[in-house]
């Protein structure tokens, strides 16, 4: 009988025995009353990996998202993001009906997930017209982004697209779920992706292993407010440190991230010679064409390849879990498969 | 000294005499205890003329839409609506914040306003998908397409779309505002165009000239939920009769707006010949595109030419008080202006 | 066959020929785009009446609360209010879902509808305590206070509340829907009536006649983003100066309200000399508590007279279109009834 | 140097070294893919113990409520709930901005924190009145009631309750943070204390030891619609099976609550020979009453006795890191203190 690959998400990872004996051993307290020891340590390492002033811990990266949103958005405002970004497609419309934000999705023509500077400028149009109008405070980004295949903004765009963002007046959150891909793939620090943000969200399960817990940070008044709107939502756990600690030990570990990198540039490229359609993998999602989406899905399921679609094409993300030797068993068994 | 030419909206229409006077003789009732007599009577004509079992009378359009919205969305929600919908666009996000539903934009590739079935097929996806994805419950469509020009989707058109929506079980709603545009123009009925929609905003302020006023039709037991949720958003008036009396006036004079669409051509007309780059209006909509906006908007602002910018170009809008020698009067400030 | 006296309500009031006239000549504009000056007229008025720097005409006053709260409260607040206040109980839950406050009712120990400084002061409590608890900016006051029958706060009284309010940093709406009674009831100008209060809504279809109609008032910064909050509501009017010029004639008549007091005062005696228990009238509104709610409504409506029940007891409206003759018939009936 | 003693909450408890090594053992999976089977097998023991057909993990109980109060309320809904509960007062007005209930607080008029069956079947008035009317579809109890000092609704009375909101057509949610105590404290199993409640929501952390965690418990379709929502607040952990291995753990400690009730039956004791005034303690919280609260605390503090505020009184909790020792410590304290 075949074992399944599962190429699903990076969020199926699970904490090896290094980290669960730190969060056994973790420091802990009332993290709503006294703030608890292990998640102050985390919040303050993950600010100074960010490049920001503070960090506030969330038990989702979607709550991380939904918390920075609410407090940057208000009724009648407008926010502008690359088409398909995770806040606009996958969290269940919360940044429309909870945050109160109406999304103007941008075009990606300055390549995979990126808008040029010049769409972003006319999308921003006058940001503050008649008071009857919509007003456009906000410009959300994702990088790496993930519906269009981990792809990454370099800092130069990046800056680019703040500057043009800031010389209108907006406000600029990062959506970093995947930032530290983008990083070791370019071989920078994290928080050269950040500059200029206003705030940043990114997530300690997906991929580096932790269990749960994701942050976002910002400045020390903004963490201030979003401390109150995570009690809001229901996030404020009490000793949160035992995932805090997970949290630390997966920051140990970015750098381990290059190799679900090549992981997947090796399963790409296999892909390809069996000439099927795929992207060329900046960090660690290969993205699949495929004409007959749901034919293609149950084959592979047939051959114990667990994948998700996503924006209409077939997803495998690669992640620690998931060895060179599995992308050689992948590759092989489609190969072989029919 | 130079009389202003008013060509910023169809709303800006004033009523004359004989609706002054339909409306100071106005039986009228507690609407919200009783019902309002003319408010019942506009109620039940509109249904007629729309083609629907029943109506409500709002204050606004936007209210109207807002209540059809709030009905059939959920939070978790998406709903489709061709780019630059005047739901997404127009009402200072409503639509997301109060009615719950996160946008998806249908691009206009059958036409000005009108995304082909295949692209509707496309967006709505799998309409169900596992309980942590958005779900698709909902079409918007906007028959005259403002923001695209006045563009009209005919009927067949509109039936392609209903049904590819009704296959995968969605809700259909119409923002009918200028309905009554497209009918005109067609020379067919409103309800011909109407035909499988759930429910269907329209205007009475818009273009027929009544002060103030517009509906939502649909099912009677949709009004009746309508019912409350008007009263929730304060539009819950008493004696409401005296506008709804103008409103029944407006629906007399339906035909009248063949007026405003030859007055659209002819302006068009006379701007192409200027060597303008301008749209070829289906009805009462004249749209310019102009390399230099703010320049050109400020040109006709000196030459007593008032007009609104909308998606990007220059929006001109006839109506029935501006006449044929507005349009002349028009044409010949441009021609000698400068 | 006996003709309906109807004690429903006030807002059952229809316009008189004079109103209509008033209508039918108003001078009117696009209301959104421009002014309407009509609208701008009554405006202006209300506000100079109500001791306010500006004002802003709404559908009803429904929507002129639920504007005031919505631009006072923020997620995560409490608002302060007596008891069974017009907010609380009658605008279906509109300033906790959508204007987003948590309600602390407030004892009625001073008298009808009035709380003690002491019990405002001890529901104040810490207004702003640690991140995880309910802030505190909110006090709403109503006068005359609907379901405690119609109840005046007098001056001194309310001077007493909003410097405890004010003390503690509190802002302050007034929902006078009713203002105009107190005002006639005690002798003095409306003003004296919103004396320290931020904001404060009123009604001109309530006991004055006009047929539709309210306004909100406040600070010049306030009415701007007041404008706002009635368009994304759908309260956005165009050509309003119809309905305005009612609710001016209507202000020229506050004066007349003493009748509907007489009225009330007169039938409230009967009442008592008939041996039911009745509250002793302030304004305009007799309140029958009956052992048997449902039985004695029942009988009421077989007699011919109109009532609703409020706050557990039956309430007898009075108002311009119910004459000492309505009142005197009643006590009749009553009478002889059975 | 004093040690302090913290009364402040039963949330402050720390994992053991038995809960973190099962913590560390513990089997986890991707909960938003698959089902993690540690809180799989949590929920399904928490189901059983709580006499609920199924149950769903969240991150806190303020979630588990918010749930539960987002499923069961619409906007222009009301829902009762006993003055002072956790889900009026404590969770940041989440029932209202987002649940989007207006609360009615029901008096204690049965004993503390209970309301007598008639003061409910009062409140309900009319479940459905008329469409502008708000509607009343849920009864929200809390046993133990915090506010009203870790008071016991015993299973007859809470029965007698249901029945009442049953037999009106109200759905029944029990905020059951604290439940354990009630049924240790009774000598009964837990689910005696759930008759007829449609929700019940139950809490891992507090008392019991575990770090983080909750539950919401329901009909199996009802747990479904919950776990889409729990996702949309951003409580869709992935390996959560770390957390629910605690949660456990904490369920085979329940009878370990008794400690806490003799502790607090003690502590009370000796507060009333020292001549305060303090409740009769049912549970887990002493409830003292200052007439100088600020001061009391101060001088509290001063002694290195950790306590806050609640409700206007001071608030002891005893929990399982307390010790009788502490509680003889914190007498001594007192009396020799000034």
């Amino acid at each position: 009988m075949t074992s399944t690959i599962d190429f699903r998400s990076d969020t199926v990872t699970r904490p090896d025995d290094v980290m669960r004996q730190a969060m056994a051993k973790a420091e802990v307290g009332d993290n709503v009353l006294d703030g608890d020891p292990t998640i102050g340590a985390l919040e303050q390492r993950a600010a100074k990996v960010l490049g920001m002033p503070a960090a506030l811990w969330t038990p989702t990266g979607t709550m991380a998202n939904l918390i920075a949103l609410s407090l940057h958005l208000q009724r009648g405002d407008r926010f502008l993001a690359p088409r398909g970004s995770h806040v606009i497609t996958d969290e269940l419309g919360s940044a429309a009906w909870l945050a109160g934000g109406m999304p103007e999705p941008l075009e990606h023509d300055a390549g995979p997930g990126r808008p040029t500077p010049d769409t972003l400028s006319a999308a921003i149009g006058i940001p503050r017209g008649p008071y009857y109008a919509l007003r456009t405070p906000l410009l959300c980004l994702e990088n790496t982004h993930n519906s269009a295949g981990g792809a990454i903004t370099p800092p130069e765009e990046h800056a680019q697209l703040v500057a043009v963002a800031k010389e209108a007046g907006l406000t600029v959150h990062l959506d970093g779920a995947r930032i530290w891909h983008a990083a070791v793939a370019l071989g920078i620090p994290p928080a050269a992706l950040t500059v200029g943000v206003d705030t940043v969200s990114a997530c300690f399960s997906k991929g580096l292993g932790a269990p749960v817990g994701s942050v976002v940070a910002g400045s020390r008044e903004f963490i201030e407010r979003a401390r109150r709107m995570r009690q809001m939502l229901g996030g404020g756990v009490r000793q949160g440190g035992v995932l805090a600690a997970a949290g630390l030990v997966a920051l140990d570990r970015i750098g381990d991230l290059a190799e679900a990198h090549e992981n997947a540039t090796r399963l790409a490229a296999g892909f390809a010679e069996h000439g099927w359609e795929v992207n060329t993998p900046e960090t660690n999602i290969v993205q699949v064409t495929a004409p007959d989406l749901v034919g293609r899905l149950a084959w592979l399921a047939e051959l114990g390849i667990q994948v998700l679609p996503s924006a209409g094409r077939i997803r495998f993300v690669l992640h620690r879990d998931l060895s060179a030797a599995d992308v050689e068993e992948t590759l092989l068994r489609i190969k072989t498969g029919g």
